[in-house]
């Protein structure tokens, strides 16, 4: 899988920008690209200069001037990847960033897979596995909560306590294999009572870390809104004006993040993802023909459902519709919150009306709105904001949000598990070794002291091109 | 409208990449960055370093650490704007980016406004006026006519053609005003024959050079082409099938230009732009509910006009739809390709007989295909690569693609006419010689050396953000 001799190179940030950057790292870096390049300066040579050195030149395909660009050259071991590497900043132009890619292969380089410059750069000891894995949560990052968790994931914070779970069980395990040793001389140098207890502490703390997931995983993943509701009842205004609202609050600076915030909203740090919002994007929703089964599907990946209703409605039929939804519902993690839209065509009788006549769960919420007027819309973000029941984020709490930690920190626990049993039961010595070596065996794998191909493949091929 | 004493901050790379830039500009730029960017080595200043340094180091928000990223160091002069400039490359999270403009902002630099960067360029003399205009067109080309036409104008070959044709029209003028001085003494510098002779000249090269902007129009915004066919006859078939073989052929390098080709192809290195294909993008087009007004709309938009009809179709019908079309188009300069769709469902007969009985203009084409079956596509790419009837562009010829570059020259024709006219009716001196200033001052309009607010607002109002 991994090719180190290979000089690879890819686009590494988007197309259509101003700039655009082309990344190049391997052992024929700055041949290849000394081949293509020409510096304005004819004496600033790309391999007589230091690293983090930036030279400005021309990119030529023969005669043909393909673009005038700046080099930023960095030298093993002082590189991202920890090789020779290169970056080159062209105009953003595609076709511009096709040629010059195009080059570079003509010359030698190959085409990077997803995630290659990082699994160098973890293979080259230039960071652990964890931490390779948090480039790519960060990347992705699109809120406050998430980013904490991957800068932090980045820089260490959750190897550091894999690491100290680690330590724990090695000298433990030590203890125990020095015990075999000595098997014969019948000596005992760990009480082993005290040894469970140490045991019971690690797995633990493996459980809190593995628990943090479900937390990890609605920071990094957002939570799951659908709307649900009648033709006409103005869903997709609805969503136009959640979404509105949004923008307003996101544009302050000019130029950003307006394509991240598609149907998405950020309440406290936390992302709320509307599903299949496909049928709502028009300004009415009478052409909508959203089926039964499809609605069901919404439901079933929704953590929130919103059921949208007018106020001329009947509560008896409002009534219906909520309890079909909450027979879906009915023990899982979803939460139900019935939106009684256009009161600004209704008035405070029909409300109070309605307040009396519909039905409420102990967890269901009932709103009065106009989605049109952006009446009770602040009241639906602060209720949406207290559906996750939880204190905000330290900023030293370690929280995963990967599910291949998870399942690791979950093996941890089982084998552990084993380890406190076979104490309890006097199994032999070199029986509960095993177990506590696995242990340290899947801690390892978070971290990547072991790994295997199909680990790495699996991590790095969710990485975009040119990470 | 310019702030030479502010200092800039954008986005420069598009949103969504394993990496993004953020360029900073002016007095400030070092003192900024230094208030919230804290180097790996701490003895690694910015502001003690040469220009042309790379730093590594983190940007933080009070504790809170934002990201690791490498900042790229020009000191005035020697930048892109001129100026002291930054550039930080961070991770490419738009969260990330957000964060960094946001306390760029807060330590005092100010959101820069579409093409400010090179707006700065251009006012610190980087560049002349039509070579930042290329910068925009460099950024935008999307084919090797358009981005060759772009190197050429940033690189000067069409600031030193208008340089030629000024500074003929100078010694003239010079010529002319000497003359005047002399006046009373009645001397005559000039030959009147001759100088006309050399206006003429002059004149000729301002008009070959705005004919150009016919041919130069249709490389910068590809060719417009319009499908129109009653609803099944296969237009969204055929719009996919031409895509998809569209994507096979750009997508040789992985991670580039897919977001291009959206609803273009490229054929011998023009593009071809479908207008209005929104009905069409679904897989079929039954749902198609284009009225006449719209469709007719098409067709004035377009350049070749593709009329889908199916084999099975009669040809009298087909013949009053061509007709209907021709009608539109007679007098512009648009060409009909009629395109029998489904042949695999016919046979050669039907084939004879539809070639037998469908009338056709002079101008007119008439393909028989199957998009499904990707049958006679070629035919169809080779017959619209013919539409433009032009030998291929040479290496160094200059051709313009800017409306204000035209307009320009236009003037400059229309005031040396009437020099011309001037010097055959013997018209005084100093009328000649205020057509000659005009056409002086609009070739400098050209360049730049004569600027006007309204202007340089229009030019770089249409430059995105960041460059």
């Amino acid at each position: 899988m991994l090719r180190k001799e290979e000089t690879i190179c890819a686009q590494a940030t988007a197309s259509g920008g101003a700039v655009s950057m082309i990344r190049i790292s391997g052992p024929l870096s700055f041949d290849i690209c000394e081949s293509i390049f020409f510096p304005a300066y004819k004496s600033l040579n790309i391999k007589e200069q230091d690293g983090f050195k930036i030279i400005h030149g021309e990119i030529r395909d023969g005669n043909e001037l393909i673009d005038d660009v700046l080099v930023n050259i960095y030298k093993s071991p002082n590189s991202y990847t920890g090789e020779d590497s290169i970056e080159i900043s062209c105009h953003g132009s595609a076709y511009i960033i096709f040629r010059i890619l195009q080059l570079l292969i003509s010359k030698g380089a190959v085409s990077a897979q997803p995630g290659e410059f990082t699994q160098r750069a973890f293979m080259n000891g230039k960071m652990d596995l964890s931490q390779a894995e948090a480039v790519a949560d960060l990347v992705s990052s699109g809120t406050k909560a998430a980013h904490r968790i991957a800068v932090n994931q980045m820089r260490g914070g959750f190897s550091s306590e894999i690491g100290k779970l680690r330590s724990e069980l090695l000298k433990f395990a030590s203890l125990i294999e020095m015990e075999l040793d000595f098997g014969e001389e019948d000596v005992e140098f760990a009480e082993r009572k005290e040894l469970g207890s140490i045991i019971r502490k690690v797995r633990d703390l493996a459980d809190k870390l593995a628990d943090s997931f479900s937390v990890g995983n609605v920071i990094k993943n957002g939570i799951p809104v659908a709307i649900i509701g009648k033709p006409n009842s103005g869903k997709s205004t609805l969503l136009n004006s959640l979404l509105n609202e949004e923008r307003a609050i996101v544009s302050e600076i000019p130029g950003t993040t307006r394509d991240v915030i598609e149907d998405t909203i950020i309440i406290n740090g936390l992302e709320y993802r509307f599903i299949d919002t496909a049928g709502l994007r028009d300004t009415s929703d009478i052409i909508e023909t959203l089926g039964i089964r499809k609605t069901n599907e919404k439901i079933l990946q929704a953590s929130v459902i919103l059921l949208v209703d007018e106020i001329s409605e009947s509560p008896v039929l409002i009534n219906q519709r909520a309890d079909s939804i909450r027979k879906k519902i009915t023990g899982f993690e979803k939460r139900l919150v019935v939106l009684i839209n256009k009161i600004d065509e209704g008035d405070q009788a029909s409300i109070d009306n309605l307040k009396n006549k519909i039905y409420l769960d102990i967890d269901d919420s009932l709103l009065f709105i106009s989605a049109k007027k952006l009446t009770g819309l602040d009241k639906l973000r602060s209720k949406l904001g207290k559906i996750l029941d939880r204190e905000p984020l330290s900023n030293e709490e370690v929280i995963i949000t990967n599910l291949r930690h998870y399942e690791a920190l979950r093996h941890v626990s089982e084998s552990l598990g084993r380890v406190i049993d076979g104490i309890a039961e006097n199994i032999p010595d070199d029986l509960i070794a095993i177990d506590i070596r696995q242990a340290i065996h899947f801690l390892g794998e978070i971290t990547g002291e072991i790994t295997t191909d199909e680990i790495l493949g699996n991590i790095f091929k969710n990485f975009c091109i040119g990470k």
